[in-house]
C-alpha cells in the first residue's frame, strides 16, 4: 500500500500539534505522586490485576471461564497521514491487551479535534485507519466519544477476553529467563525528526510499518509455548528501560541487557546524534537512572533505551528451554525479534544492567 | 457536604477553558456525515446494540447469561471545584450504562491536563471525586490514561453487565406509553452563567447535586416494573428534544410533550433570558426543527428543551398501567421526576410535538 494512495488531504498532522505521540504522556513519577494522594476504596475481589504491578491493562474476572482485560490510550499525531495515525493509534491501544496474552473483543474511540481548522476528510481517513486495524484484530468498533478541541488527539478504549487464567503479567519473570524484544526501538526520535520536517513519511516506511503492526503473537505459538512466556509487556512511552524497570521490580529480579543486541531503526542513531530528543527521553532517564547500571554505554545508546516508543514491540521473559523455538515462530511475523538479555537474581537497588 | 470543605485550591476550573462540558460535543449531523463516509466491516453477531439506533451504549454478548454494556464520555469542566468536576464527569459517564438498564462494573479514566499551569492538587481532588462516585456505583476504577494537554478534560470509559436480555433500548417506546423525566433541565445555560461569573457555585448547589447524582433506578423497582419500562435514554448534550427525537425515530413513534410539565432548575429561565446560550442550544435546535412541532411555545421554552445537559436525567417510556407506581418509587430518590408527555403513533416526518 502506498502512502500517497491513502490520503486525499495534503495536511501534515505533526505540524498541527506542539507535542506528538507518547511524548505527551504524564511522567511516571508525577502520576505516582498524584495517585498516591487519592484515597481509593479497597480492591474489589474480581479485580485480579490493577495498576499496582505496572501491568499494561487491568484484569477483571467475569466467571471461572472468562476475564476481561481492559486498557485505554490516546495521543496526538506522531505521523503525518491521517490514515496511518488512525492505524498507529489503534495498534498502540490494542497492544496492551496482546501484552497481557488476551484477545481484543471491543474498542471505543476517543477523538478530540479542532472542528474549525481541520477538514472532516482528515477525520474520515483517521477513522478508516482505526476501523481497518480494529477489524484486522477481529475486535468490534462499538462506539466512542468525540469533542471539539484545540489539537487533534485519538486513541481507543479496548476490552479483551482472557480464557481462564491464561494471561501474562509483569510480575512473572524468573532468573534464568531469556529476554526478547519483538520490534526495533527509536520511534520517539524519528517522530521528532518528522515533526521538524527533517525526514518525510515515505523515508520512514519501516518505522510506520512497525508502529501499525499488531502485537498479536499468541496465534503463532502453542499452548505450552504460551505458558513458557513467564512475563510480557509492551514498550511504549517509558521506553525499553522504563518498562523493563517496572517488570523487573514487579518480578523481584534484575535484568541484564547487551546493548549491541538491542534492535533499532536505521535512522535512530542519525537523529539522536542530530539532537532530536523529546522531553520523555530525559524524564525516562531520570525515572530509571537510580536503578540502572550503564556499563560502557555511550550517551546516545542511553537515549536509545530511553526513547519513548509509540506502538513499540513486546518484551518477553521466556523460559530458556523454549526460547529458541518461540523466537523462530515470532520471527515469521516480526523479523527484527532479538534476544536482548537475560533475567538475573535480584541485586539490591539495581534492577537493570546494560553493558556495551 | 459543603463545597468549601472539599477544595484546597482556589482555582475556578471553568475559567481555565474556552468551552465547557457537553457544549464541546461534536454536532450530531456533523458526526453522522463523517461516520457515513467510513467503510466499517460487517456487524459482528455478538454486537447486539451499536450506534445505529442512537443508543447510549453498545451491548456485546459474552454468554447466554451476561452481556457487556460499554460507553465512553469526557469533557472540559462545567463546574469550578475539581472534586465536583470529578464527580459530575463520573456520574455522566456511568449514566449511559444505567440508561441501558445495566450495572457498571469497571471504569477507566481519560485525563488531559496542563501540567505546567494546573497544580497537581487539582488533579488529586478531581480523581478523588471520580473515585468516590465510582465507588458509590459499586464499580471498580481499574486504570486509564493521562496526557499533558492545553486544557483540562476528564471522563470515563465504563463497562457494565446486563443479565440475560434484561436491558432498555432506545427503540422500545410504544404508543400509549407515558414519558417520564427524572431530573430538571437547564445545566447548559447555568454552567454558561457560572463560566461568565454571573453566579457562583454555592448558589447552584441544586444543579450540582443533580449533576452528581447517579442515574441508578433499577434497584428501586421490581423485575416486572423494570420490564414495563419499554425504552430509556439519558438526556445529555443533544438536550431533551434531541435525545427524544433519537428515541422516537428508533421506536418509529411520535412523542407529545406538555411544556408546562417539563421540570427545570429555578435559575434556568433567568439565565436564558439574560442570553447565556451555548453553541449547542442552536445546533440542537437545528438538529430537531424539521421534525418537531412547537405549538404555542415561547423562544425561551424552545431553548429549555434544547439545553445541552451534563449528567441529565433519564427519559423513560413506561407502560401506562405501571407508570404511577414506578414514578412513586423513583421519586424517593429523584423528587423532581415528572410525567412530561405520552407516546403517540407515528406522524409522517414529525416525531415530536411540544405544546404550551
Amino acid at each position: 500500500m502506498s502512502i500517497e494512495s491513502r490520503s486525499q488531504t495534503s495536511i501534515q498532522l505533526t505540524q498541527t500539534v506542539q507535542k506528538s505521540g507518547c511524548a505527551t504522556k504524564i511522567e511516571a513519577e508525577e502520576l505516582k505522586k498524584i495517585l498516591g494522594s487519592v484515597r481509593f476504596p479497597e480492591k474489589h475481589p474480581n479485580l485480579i490485576v490493577d495498576s499496582d504491578t505496572f501491568d499494561d491493562a487491568a484484569i477483571y474476572k467475569v466467571s471461572d471461564e472468562i476475564s476481561l482485560v481492559q486498557t485505554l490510550d490516546f495521543f496526538t499525531p506522531m505521523v503525518d497521514s491521517p490514515y496511518f495515525f488512525g492505524q498507529v493509534a489503534a495498534a498502540n491501544s490494542l497492544s496492551d491487551v496482546y501484552a497481557m496474552g488476551g484477545l481484543p473483543k471491543t474498542a471505543m474511540g476517543i477523538l478530540a479535534y479542532p472542528l474549525a481548522t481541520l477538514d472532516s476528510q482528515v477525520i474520515i481517513e483517521l477513522m478508516q485507519g482505526a476501523s481497518d486495524k480494529i477489524a484486522e484484530s477481529k475486535a468490534c468498533f462499538v462506539g466512542g466519544h468525540s469533542i471539539d478541541d484545540d489539537t487533534l488527539k485519538f486513541g481507543l478504549s479496548v476490552t479483551g477476553f482472557i480464557e481462564k487464567d491464561r494471561s501474562w503479567r509483569n510480575s512473572g519473570a524468573k532468573p534464568g529467563d531469556i529476554l526478547v524484544l519483538t520490534k526495533p526501538l527509536g520511534t520517539g526520535t524519528i517522530s521528532t525528526a518528522l515533526k521538524r520536517q527533517k525526514v518525510s513519511e515515505p523515508e520512514i516506511t519501516d518505522v510506520i510499518a512497525s508502529m501499525t503492526q499488531l502485537n498479536e503473537i499468541s496465534s503463532l505459538i502453542s499452548r505450552d509455548e504460551f505458558t513458557s512466556i513467564h512475563a510480557a509487556t509492551d514498550i511504549t512511552g517509558f521506553g525499553l528501560v522504563g518498562h523493563s524497570l517496572q517488570m523487573a521490580k514487579s518480578s523481584k529480579v534484575s535484568f541484564r541487557f547487551s546493548m549491541n543486541e538491542i534492535p533499532r531503526f536505521s535512522l535512530t542513531e542519525t537523529f539522536l546524534e542530530a539532537g532530536y530528543l523529546t522531553k520523555a527521553h530525559r524524564s525516562n532517564f531520570r525515572y530509571v537512572e537510580k536503578h540502572t547500571h550503564f556499563k560502557n554505554i555511550m550517551e546516545i545508546e542511553k537515549m536509545i533505551v530511553c526513547d519513548p516508543q509509540t506502538s513499540g514491540g513486546l518484551l518477553l521473559s521466556i523460559h530458556p528451554s523454549m526460547a529458541s523455538q518461540i523466537i523462530e515462530k515470532i520471527k515469521m511475523k516480526f523479523p527484527k525479534t532479538s534476544v536482548i538479555g537475560s533475567v538475573e537474581p535480584p541485586h539490591k537497588e539495581c534492577f537493570i544492567e546494560i553493558h556495551g
